[in-house]
């Protein structure tokens, strides 16, 4: 048998598949860690929990498949995107990794929004101007802690540590460079004006490498102790969010890839590096020649636990005691409300947001509320809120790739055949529910593949991808849909000018 | 002994209060009748039902009081205002008495208000363009009963009806005639653009009285029933919102009466008849001398059912198996949540409003939502809520009568120490509740008295109401409400555009 392994780094755990070359899955793995938030708007986690993780995840699927010598034929990665870590003259971690979630550079980048130089930064380098890009964040640790950024040899990232543990080299791909708002997208190269902006040379930054480039010669000890022989090679591999889209077969043109699982996020693929004259979308490398371009969002699943703690508190109670998921409870009162919520309308952003208006003094909203609301009428206005946002993403998405020609969602909210029917509904597209089981596992996994040559095309993941439902649009609910979006999306216009107000309020005066 | 009948003709019931002449209670009765909703928007009294009512608590109070021969010194009138009953030539009525809740007439107010017309008469009558007063009822009932309209012989009110049956004549006093639309307050005279506008003529109209002109006469039939002798007077009085001001004591300049129950109000009596430019208060008199002037608000106590109906469920339950109120145990509730619900806001419009926005599309809205706020902070934000809105219609009353000097707050609100708190704390002012029973009754007796020269002046109130509670605005809660009503009123401004347009989506949809 060959087998090829796909390794995910995620926020609070990594996952490793092993797969037989037509993607079945073999054995799978998980270990998780510790995210640090020591202070306020910190997310950290320290890098040598993940590398750990990452050899206890390599070495229990090697061994759970029992994997004969020779029949591994590549290891592949994703990886979060927006993680850094500092290195120092020794190649010892000056920091933690600091995680996309970490809040701390937010003053750094409505500065840079502010002041006109973000729009210039993004337009060549296609990240966003968030507090999540390691160019706030270096900007951030140069103007606050200055000793740190002297003391600086190397600004990496969290893939770029374990191949540097693994390897003894310094290397990044496109992928994840195309995320640190430092890389220019057109050119394949690090950026000038924002290594100028930060005051640090190419250097102080890893070699660019494509994301199907490999290496082989794995540090012996390592080798041991998981049974990899040096010839191995490990394809450096891509970023989690675009990996994702090739594991749930939405690599085509046209086909949208739509995740809510605690946050979510609208992505497609194009076969060119594209921006947003807003600034509002992302353009990531998924390959040279395929580039993911999309919006993330705050608020997902995340908005419907609020739901369940802060306004279910006593069916929460009454669930446990019969052991249900309180969330099938909800979702079967939810399904009971007419499409619509009988004209009440949600904004859901209660973490701030990304994109579509990338505030993150952004705050929640019910509007619309007669007596004859009730909080079922809330619980199905949230879930709508939720999807409601996504549309507008894919809105700003259609400006720049296009009209897209079908849906594959993924993540906890697809679970749900009341939520997966919302979302055909209000983006009027067949929605397909992709069979998905770690699906960044086996992007990096098909992405091995195609580096290593065992397939000619990513699209041969069609074959590796089973379909579990499809959901055509409700005429009827449609409609319903297509009279409020437009004053869901004025009343988005008319709040956004009172979000800082109570933002600052919030800031000063809650505990 | 000596007494005086105060009785008030309301929505639900006819109250009836017997005094001593220092306004102690001697006794007193109430009785109920239906209220006629046989379509949407309708909202009737069969007149019959109020005048034995009318009959049975007059009846009931002398024979609890034991009031004999010669000791019932008179008997005077508070009444809902805007009622609508239309007679026909032989003195029967042609139609249901027509309440002020009745909102059929929606269409011709709108439309008086979109042409201009509404704006002059209101600078004329004082009263608000709105469904309730029977301006827009004419106006709708000669455009859709027609045949109803040609048929009648005189327009008049419920307290009109009442002393119509009891004396056979059409007479109304200047405060019912003030909350008419019809009613010129600087003249005292039907207005004629108004009737020109209906083209009905002052024929058509009752003959006008002062609130402290008497009667004498009553038809023998009923004096025998309430043994009542002939020259008992009857005063006229006034509507129950005037009188209730005069009820609670608060009748001098600057002392503003906050009425909190289903509903709520906020009045001051002034000297002289005003109109505010943006005609969003009312302007209606007490006597010749005194004027109130205020603004209504649907959504008082209305919202807080709607908060325990249909956000708080299973804890109405727990506490009705627990014998204790709901309210209460919101109330305790509310009160652990900080000044200012940790920045969530609540518009209260769940039932469209009257003052201080006169928007029957307005809707109800949360804004400010995080994920750290829970049913708590909704249950006080719908309190604050509550408050804001009257205290904006306190601004609106500044702008035209000046700077309150105090507070007189009455209604179910009044109850809770935490609310009456809040009042204090919104407004800046201190909040006096004064011992308030029946006010209306009281007002309607003490106009009573002093019509029939038993005292000198009004302000003789004084001695007859107690004073239950003070309270005092609390500096610090204060602090925080002056940071968040800035937001709360630019929010009004920028949701109002949005109003229409839910409105009608709900009401196309909504079953």
């Amino acid at each position: 048998m060959e087998y090829m392994i796909g390794v995910d780094i995620g926020t609070t755990s990594t996952k490793s598949v092993l797969y037989d070359m037509k993607g079945k899955v073999i054995a799978h793995a998980n270990s998780g860690y510790q995210l640090y938030q020591d202070v306020p708007d910190m997310a950290e986690e320290d890098p040598e929990d993940i590398f750990d993780a990452v050899i206890e995840v390599l070495g229990q699927v090697i061994r759970k498949g029992k994997v004969q010598k020779g029949e591994l034929k590549g290891v592949s990665f994703s990886s979060a995107m927006h993680s850094l870590i500092l290195m120092d003259q020794d190649d010892q971690p000056l920091t933690r990794a600091i995680t996309w979630a970490d809040n701390r550079a937010a003053k750094y980048s409505e500065e840079l929004k502010a002041n006109g130089i973000g729009a210039e930064i993004y337009a060549k380098t296609g990240t966003p101007i968030h507090p999540m890009a390691p160019l706030s964040k270096i900007l951030w640790i140069k103007n606050e802690k200055p000793d740190l950024f002297k003391k600086t040899k190397k600004f990496i990232d969290l893939k770029t540590y374990i191949f540097f543990r693994l390897f003894g080299t310094y290397k990044m791909e496109y992928s994840i460079a195309s995320a640190t708002g430092m890389f220019n997208i057109f050119k394949l190269k690090w950026e000038p004006q924002a290594l100028d902006l930060l005051g640090i040379t190419t250097d102080q930054l890893p070699e660019l490498v494509e994301p199907t480039d490999t290496i082989t010669g794995i540090n012996s000890n390592y080798g041991k102790v998981l049974g990899i022989t040096k010839d191995v090679p490990f394809v450096f591999g891509a970023s989690d969010g675009v990996l994702s889209n090739l594991g749930v077969n939405a690599i085509d043109p046209g086909v949208v890839a739509v995740t809510i699982g605690t946050s979510g996020a609208v992505r497609v693929v194009v076969d060119k590096p594209v921006v947003d004259p807003n600034g509002r979308l992302f353009c990531y490398a998924l390959t040279k020649d395929k580039w993911v371009v999309g919006g993330p969002v705050n608020n997902g699943g995340i908005v419907f636990r609020w739901v369940k703690d802060q306004l279910f508190a006593p069916e929460k109670i009454t669930a446990e005691q019969m052991q249900v998921s309180t969330y099938d409870i909800l979702t079967q009162i939810a399904e009971k409300i007419p499409a619509g919520s009988d004209g009440l309308l949600f904004h859901p952003y209660l973490g701030g947001e990304r994109a579509p208006i990338w505030d993150a003094y952004a705050r929640g909203s019910f509007f619309g509320l007669t007596r004859k609301h009730t909080r079922a009428h809330m619980v199905r206005a949230a879930l709508e809120g939720i999807v409601y946002n996504l549309y507008i993403v894919m809105l700003t998405i259609e400006g720049v790739a296009g009209k897209p020609k079908s849906i594959q969602a993924t993540g906890g909210f697809a679970r749900s055949a009341l939520w997966r029917q919302m979302l055909a509904d209000i983006f009027e597209q067949d929605v397909t529910i992709p069979e998905s089981f770690e699906s960044s596992c086996l992007g990096a996994a098909v992405l091995g593949m195609y580096a290593l040559g065992y397939i000619d095309d990513l699209s041969a993941v069609k074959d590796m991808v089973g379909v579990t439902d499809v959901h055509k649009p409700n005429e009827e609910n449609f409609q319903v849909y297509r009279e409020l979006l437009p004053i869901w999306i004025r009343l988005s216009r008319v709040l956004e000018p009172e979000y800082k107000s109570i933002a600052e309020f919030q800031k000063k005066h809650v505990k």
